[in-house]
């Protein structure tokens, strides 16, 4: 077998900024909501890129597109690698979008050195990834690989009534060019890269990060029931604050799951105070708990103390606690790791092992086939905003990696 | 002089039912905002109802809306009596509205009985009392009575950007007949009638408080800044969380502000949590303080400390402390407080003097004439709630006291 190919991280890093500029926020980040009109666009420019070199352009019913380059033999199943093109409100511009340019910088390089493989390789673009929009995250993926119902998928909808359903439409609208894939066809391989969002591989002067597995999460909404009332004319003592009771709560289940190890996640993102007026003792909080942790068993007993933590400060007000969403925790399979670490050093790109605290499409799509994750720094850990970065050479050793594992899995004829 | 008349206790109630329905929400409350179409609808139906009388409609340029019966002496200031159309959000049907009906019962009743008065009479609908839309709360009377600009009330906008000039001129639109009102005009006198919002009245078992005075207030703006982040990445230690150190501030303050007499009122009713995404540790809370309480000097004292104990729990987090807005304690005359209290004494209504915990017009219209107030109980002190409630019988008790009153400060001819 000839040398591996090098990619071009010249060409890898203009695509990154022709894509930055889809959905530009003025703080240097993107704004691109799952299927909103720049998601579409985004796409488009994926499809039209993969057109040029004659690839195929195809979509399921919500909204993955697959980007083949054609294998020697037709029957087996692809080789795949890829991420999202969706943000999070005001977020940055690495995240997902990078790990799909490294799969799409790695066929690019393949194709420009005219391996001929014998599974097809794609690049995969899971639709709503980050979730803001249309919740629950992972929703392409986790309809790809049933997981999810997709009549249900498709009939969420965002704050404005409009369907995912719809917005799936939109976007075969806007390929009509495009062929059509069924839901959970298998992969021969699924690698995803993407960046850390966290300072592991800054502080230890690593590249590239091999993930073991990604930790489990377990949502919970917890609703609080007071009294609107007066706030000029309502003594504390007939006060039924939703705020005050909710308050009390958030701080002490915050206490509740510190951990010496600070192993633990414990977040309350959306903490939602009504009526909101400035006079108006609140009468209602609704509030979000993400608890992630990656033990089962932790995730399970912590989890479980939730409700009474809540029930014992609800003072004058009633609480609801219910379950929001949850995930297990997982693992990629030995032998897939070693192969991208053995990828990675052998470029001479510094690596480790590294656990993920984000869920990511990978995890659902290890369900259908042999599924790998590398991680490249990003700087100061700093993600889901518009400050987040990565560097050049980074972005270029992930495509590499991937580049380098797709040609060994796909079979080079 | 002929013995006072009587007013309409069936007339006076079908009247608060028709105007129930403007806006009607189905909790059996009402949700009509400072000069929304509702509001509108409203003045228009008082419009139509003081026309059929032969009274004159007048608007001045922020929209207060004053309905008169001439007197036998054009040169005299009137002698007027009213409160307020518009509602908090999703909130009672007796707030304002019942002030509004106790005064145009009042002149009803003093027409039909033929009585000629030498100052002319008035209902005053002050507009914009409760402030959720168009901020500040009070912002006719404060106009009118030149607190507060006329330019930049106008130029005050709502969640949509609707300014409340525009509204203004959609009411003068409505009611093309209505004359214009200079701002400032002087008043012979002001009574305003109001739900207590409050329990005492209930609790003393008295039908009408008259009014003391009212307590001050002192608001802030609390700006907390830290740094978006991904909750399943980021680990405690390195978090900027916002909603961590705001929280910790509403705990602090809400301990920091406990009397034993229960005096002070401290709420936080806006507590706004971004960017709110379940899986991003928040990195922005803006939240408001409303403290009140009747003296002037512990208004001082205690909401000095605001800003230090904020920003002793700011963490890793910027914090900023404004002051949004304020108002001191004030005391309605010693005559006029009497007078209200032999006309209730007079018609065998228990009474008693009772203070505001809640800021009203008759505030500001206490510096243009001798202003008054009366309240009547509101059910177990429940108001800016759907489950307001008020009596028939206290409502018309109100309307007769003001009745009353206002013969004998029109100086019957």
């Amino acid at each position: 077998m000839p040398p591996l190919p090098r990619i071009d991280p010249d060409r890898l890093w203009r695509r990154q900024s022709e894509m930055d500029a889809i959905g530009a926020t003025p703080g240097g980040g993107v704004h691109r909501l799952a299927l909103g009109a720049d998601d579409i666009e985004a796409h488009r420019r994926l499809a039209d890129w993969a057109a040029a070199r004659g690839w195929t352009v195809a979509l399921d019913d919500i909204g993955n597109m697959f980007l083949r380059r054609a294998g020697s033999d037709p029957a087996l199943p692809p080789v795949a690698s890829g991420s999202h093109t969706d943000s999070q409100p005001m977020a940055g511009r690495f995240d997902g979008m990078s790990g799909v340019l490294a799969a799409f910088e790695a066929l690019e390089t393949i194709d420009d050195a005219g391996i001929a493989t014998r599974h097809p390789l794609e690049v995969a673009i899971w639709n709503n990834e980050e979730g803001p929009r249309f919740a629950p995250a992972c929703m392409g993926s986790a309809v790809y690989a049933g997981m999810r119902t997709l009549a249900e998928m498709r009939a969420t909808a965002d704050a404005d009534g409009i369907t995912m359903g719809a917005c799936v439409d939109d976007l075969k609208a806007a390929l009509p060019d495009a062929g059509r894939r069924e839901l959970g066809a298998p992969f021969a391989a699924f690698i995803e890269s993407h960046i850390e969002q966290g300072v592991t591989l800054e502080g230890n002067g690593n590249i590239i990060g091999v993930v073991t597995g990604m930790q489990g999460y377990r949502r919970f909404r917890v609703e609080v029931t007071g009294a609107d009332a007066h706030s000029g004319t309502t003594p504390r003592a007939r006060r039924k604050d939703a705020f005050v009771a909710a308050t009390e709560m958030a701080v002490a289940l915050r206490a509740a799951f510190i951990d010496d190890t600070d192993t633990m996640r414990f977040t309350i993102g959306r903490f939602e105070v009504e009526p909101g007026g400035i006079s108006v003792v609140p009468g209602r909080v609704v509030f979000v708990i993400d608890l992630r942790h990656p033990s089962a068993a932790a995730l399970q007993v912590e989890g479980d103390r939730v409700a009474a933590i809540c029930a014992g400060l609800k003072g004058p007000c009633e609480v609801t606690i219910t379950p929001h969403s949850a995930s297990d925790p997982m693992e990629f399979p030995e032998a897939m790791r070693a192969r991208l670490a053995a990828a990675a050093t052998a470029r001479g790109y510094p690596n480790q092992p590294i656990f993920s605290g984000a869920g990511h499409d990978a995890r659902h799509i290890a369900r259908l086939g042999p599924a790998g994750m590398i991680f490249i720094p990003c700087k100061d850990g700093i993600s889901h905003n518009e400050a987040e970065s990565a560097e050049k050479e980074h972005c270029a050793a992930a495509a590499q990696v991937i580049a380098d594992v797709l040609i060994e899995l796909a079979g080079p004829v």
